[in-house]
């Protein structure tokens, strides 16, 4: 009735932008990540008898109701399954610095998956997992494996087709990925938020899903034949194409800062310069940046040097969930 | 055989973006404009015996063969039209900072048709010099009228229904418009290069078509209505999303600079505060933001203590083309 699972966080190449049925998070587009080896989130679920509710203890502090109820309602789809109405403990370390930019929910409700299933011994294969943690956040999905994902968006109602699928591991290709914070304050429209604005306001959502399909293809064959430049170039402007979806929409959502911009050029500037340097960018004003560890290095202390930048973290691609 | 003709530079409040017909700068979709009052070009013309070739001198300096063979190949059209083969002498005086981000095409084609026709005896009313001045450059046909003013895309394959009306005069509604300079450096991309690279690869083009057509209903009845706040909301969204449609370019298209971020945000955040305060982004780095007149002093004075404001010039609607 116990069981603890580590999951790393994943970063998106190919953007998840839009949800087709919000309750189960089914996504519009299928979407490729890396998942990485810096952040993760290890959590211990143990069901115990004579608990009147779940609790959730997250970095040694016990949530509040609202912040319970999430992984409550998350448990709930288990216990449905399992016919049991017990109630749970579950105490979950995350060291994703949330400020970088990075979905704590992608490896949060990836550990979480993992291990409530385990502990009520649901014999669960990685697909399985894949689809159970996609319920609670939509990239969580993706992060059952490690190396480079892709989560297929499927087109069954009830999402049964929906989950991640490894396209390369971890050890046979290593690239850099160097986090960039810029700004650390709460970004004032959420994720869910933007999307749900940009599909049902923005002109151009349209026209990402057309143009999305074509960028799949091509880093699918990218990661493929290892081939940065080719992933890099398509990245790149995959994560310019979805923020430029949300500039469509009423009212427009802008999560760039002017330290985003400083960093857009800055890249930009060292790819002309001959480093084969790529960025992406979630919806945040933090950018991340994409090198070969050749380069890792000078362009990591050459990204501090710059005015607005804060902090910057470098991973490399990382594992799948584990058991501890 | 010789005249003078003062054109002033114009504003786009719904953006010229993508053209039909290159050669006669027909553009994809309705324009509206604000004619300015601060900067302008002033030309005279002579057609002159015993002249070789055109001589073309912009602010008291002989300009280079390139540029004067671009004012030679605009004067064929009306050579051709009135069967002469005299060559000109094209004294221009030119009063808009190109640092600023203002098209000093908009004001210079427009002045230069005026002068030109008139100094051949053409006999044009404002219709035919605007359709005469399209086919410098396209938003130089807006230039030919004061205040408010669209310009009609026209269907027609020859442009004879492609030119500009004016919808409000300067006299009627005066708002405030401030051009802030935020980078001085020559942009990488022209805005010629930058709609024909959007036109042809960005998957949202089609999206910008669709929605501009309510943005100009819209912008119609605010202008009608004097409505400064209606105003206001359509015209920036207008401009974020012809930027939006460039990142979706191949290669991607981003005039913005880190400064240009920094005055978006600073304009949101008066907006937030109660102030009616909107901006407007041409093709280049630089932030034009509208304002009532009254409140025009003290938004002047907030923009120029941020860090990376050089300079800001406050304009209002001005008049449009006059003889001197």
């Amino acid at each position: 009735m116990k069981a603890t699972a580590k999951a790393n966080t994943n970063i998106a190449l190919i953007k998840y932008w839009g949800k087709r049925d919000e309750n189960l998070f089914l996504p519009m587009n299928s979407s490729i990540s890396i998942t990485l080896d810096k952040f993760y989130t290890i959590t211990t679920v143990e069901f115990k008898e004579k608990l009147d509710s779940d609790i959730f203890i997250l970095n040694k502090n016990i949530e509040s109701n609202s912040e319970r109820d999430k992984v409550s309602r998350f448990l709930d789809r288990i216990r449905k399954r399992t016919g049991t109405n017990l109630h749970a403990e579950i105490i979950s370390e995350n060291k994703v610095p949330t400020a970088a930019g990075f979905a704590s929910s992608a490896s949060g409700f990836a550990a979480l998956a993992a291990a409530a299933s385990k502990s009520l011994n649901l014999d669960l294969d990685k697909k399985d997992i894949s689809i159970l943690a996609r319920q609670g956040s939509g990239s969580a999905s993706r992060s059952i494996y490690g190396g480079f994902v892709e989560w297929q968006k499927g087109i069954q109602k009830d999402g049964q087709d929906s989950f991640a699928k490894p396209l390369l591991s971890e050890k046979d290709w290593n690239i850099s990925i160097l986090s960039v914070v810029v700004a650390s304050k709460e970004k004032n429209v959420s994720s869910r938020e933007g999307m749900k604005r940009t599909i049902e306001t923005s002109p151009f959502y349209s026209g990402w899903l057309s143009t999305v399909e074509k960028d799949l293809v091509m880093v699918r064959e990218a990661i493929n034949a290892q081939d940065f430049e080719r992933l890099g170039e398509v990245v790149e402007g995959n994560a310019l194409k979805m923020h430029a979806t949300m500039l469509g929409a009423e009212p427009p959502v802008l999560y760039w800062q002017s330290g985003t911009m400083e960093v857009i050029h800055y890249i930009q500037s060292l790819r002309l310069s001959g480093i084969p340097v790529y960025l992406t960018i979630d919806a945040g004003p933090n950018v991340k940046v994409l090198c070969l560890p050749t380069d890792e290095k000078r362009i990591y202390e050459s990204l501090l040097s710059l005015p607005s930048v804060k902090e910057v973290i470098t991973c490399h691609p990382g594992e799948g969930i584990t058991y501890l």
